[in-house]
């Protein structure tokens, strides 16, 4: 039975795919200025995190997702612990985390030395509930003087951070109202939704900071490289100083005024972004297009459903997923190795990070929805380039 | 008067010079496969951390240090922040580095919820001084269970991270020494010290692990980049998984372990750090013929004298100095406008860790030596194509 599945997921799968020899989940695409911006680098010696790539790179995202400032960081998971500390989380405190994400989310909370507390996701867009983390927010915490006490803890819960999975985004709308009401500042973790929009505008300017990724496998890759967005110049001021050791300016002085962190993107991957960010658009066009061949190919597949993006949004289908029905899902690792097997990389999302052995006495909400999704989610392949 | 000997430097350095407009105190050179390797990453679309030029990198430099295995990460910061949980620091202890160091030392040992305990340095090879060290140790802890106990803190003082300074070694010999006699950990600061050497021995090899840097201003660069050294193949295992967000290898699940990080290099940084290494030799002598014809040229400087490799050693004389002679020491900051005005980039080294803000309530051993010294260094242009 599961084999039977499998093979209709295959027949589905290279409907919708171009005919190739094997297919990878996610790989890289550079076919315009990435060689001549790294070659100029290398020209003017200037391959370190002081160039004028850095700069540029910066204004150009900033440019492209609306939101004012953004400051470029060696990854995504230092670009996360950064925004975490702009907006004041400290030893002790507590951050909301959706279980459902990759572990980066909560070691960026662990680095902070504070403690993730999960929630559960939802079932239309795999990102954080609002309506079960409202249901969660009013039994569980009490507020007092402007911050959220968690009652069972007695700690602050300072933070939350939405992960806009897969590229989907998460219903920001419904977040925020919450969020707003029991004083919790959103950090959303935008890691692999570079390009996605909700309700007409990019996402990222929701909170007071957030964050980009571009890793290898991601949308946009800088080799390794990521960035905080925020609409506030003091806090892109200090993040851009506690990015760089914390070192105050001088001709020629070395003073640092706090513990801070050599997190700055070098110039020479910031050039390959450059490069790769001026490609993005069609990139996207091709993943939505890959997308609409999946969605119908799937469409007469039983037991199986192509994941589409959320009401409202426009989503930039960075990694596509299949969920399987509830009655399928022991059969999610067959089908994978099916699958594998065949010359087709497929992946299932995250183990739950509320199982993982550092993280499991952690503090979680009730975690049904997110279970089931990561019960029955494979991902698909997923290059802009299969959509061409 | 300051600036008569201002005047003095100035003409030691413009003979020992190549003629040029201005100088700059160090820039990298790009002459060899740089492009090609770069181009190559690009070209094969493996720009990201899993990539043949870092296994190559690896190989290579451990080839070159003549240490077992290099594990390299985004730079040096994060290399010694591995490299001293590798040795077992954790929250509560404490690790000695001298204060005349760059912040990025005491960073690491604070990113282990650790504290620097800071020593003095020597006036030989400005890096800490083993006989001090042994004085402070003797009068100021207490060995118990195979550990060594701060009599002010009650701490556990777990490891030291001397400094190669400017290139040049420590005494690694008598440190060794004193350590052992104390069960100190030694996590040697060679990351401004490649291709340096010590009783006819690269650097590198005297603790459980050491640290690399290849920041834009090193002696080779990738950009951003750092390499843990060690001879033992279990710590390095251990340091790669924990620098890949210790994900257990599986064929497709994700499951970590433990709170670990994002920390490896690129594969497109580590392509040009394959280049680099394969010109370091080249840029060593270069730069000793540059050491060479400043210490000919300051030979009849009075007041100052030109810094020269210490004994049984064989230094990569990574960045050049001078040192004012005591009665000289207050006009440091004449003599650095003056030269600076003149197109000559010159720097003085940093500022004691011990008098920063967030490290002036730090326990501090006496540290005469390393203020005298920090009062003053002069850095003077170094960049290997000026000794060519």
């Amino acid at each position: 039975m599961p084999l039977t599945l499998a093979k209709h997921i295959e027949v589905a799968l290279r409907q919708a795919l171009p005919d190739r020899q094997q297919y990878f989940l996610h790989e890289p695409q550079f076919e315009g200025n990435e060689w001549k911006y790294v070659k100029s680098c290398i020209d003017d010696g200037w391959v370190s995190s002081a160039g004028a790539f850095v700069d540029r790179f910066e204004a150009d995202l900033s440019r492209y997702t609306g939101v004012k400032h953004a400051v470029v960081c060696v990854n995504g998971t230092a670009a996360l612990h950064i925004a975490l500390k702009l907006v004041g989380v400290e030893r002790g405190d507590e951050v909301l985390t959706p279980a459902l994400t990759f572990v980066a989310t909560a070691n960026a909370i662990s680095y902070c030395a504070a403690a993730p507390v999960f929630v559960d996701s939802s079932l239309d867009d795999f990102g954080v509930d609002a309506l079960r983390l409202g249901d969660f927010l009013a039994t569980e915490t009490t507020p007092k003087d402007g911050v959220c006490i968690n009652n069972t803890t007695g700690k602050v819960i300072k933070a939350i951070v939405p992960v806009h999975v897969f590229g989907h985004p998460c219903r920001m709308d419904e977040l925020k109202t919450v969020c707003d009401k029991y004083h919790i500042a959103i950090v959303e973790d935008a890691t692999e939704a570079l390009g996605t929009s909700f309700l007409d505008k990019h996402i990222g300017g929701w909170g007071p900071a957030s964050v980009l990724s571009f890793n290898g496998n991601k949308i946009i890759t800088t080799g390794g490289g990521g960035a905080i967005l925020t609409n506030d110049t003091a806090l892109a001021e200090r993040a851009k100083h506690i990015t760089t050791t914390g070192k105050t300016p001088h001709r020629w002085a070395y003073h640092h005024d706090e513990i801070a962190y050599n997190y700055r993107m070098p110039n020479i991957n910031a050039a390959l972004g450059c490069a790769q960010l001026e490609a993005l658009d069609g990139m996207i066009e091709h993943k939505r297009a890959l997308a609409d061949r999946y969605a119908n190919a799937f469409s007469s597949v039983d037991g199986a459903q192509f994941v589409q993006e959320p009401a409202d949004s426009r989503s930039n289908y960075w990694l596509n997923a299949i969920m399987l029905d509830a009655d399928q899902a022991e059969s999610r690792d067959e089908i994978l190795k099916y699958l594998c097997d065949a010359g087709i990389h497929v992946r299932p999302v995250w183990e739950l990070l509320s199982d993982l052995p550092m993280y499991q006495d952690c503090q979680a909400a009730d975690l049904t929805q997110a279970r089931s999704i990561a019960e029955r989610i494979i991902n698909i392949p997923s290059s802009a380039d299969l959509g061409a």
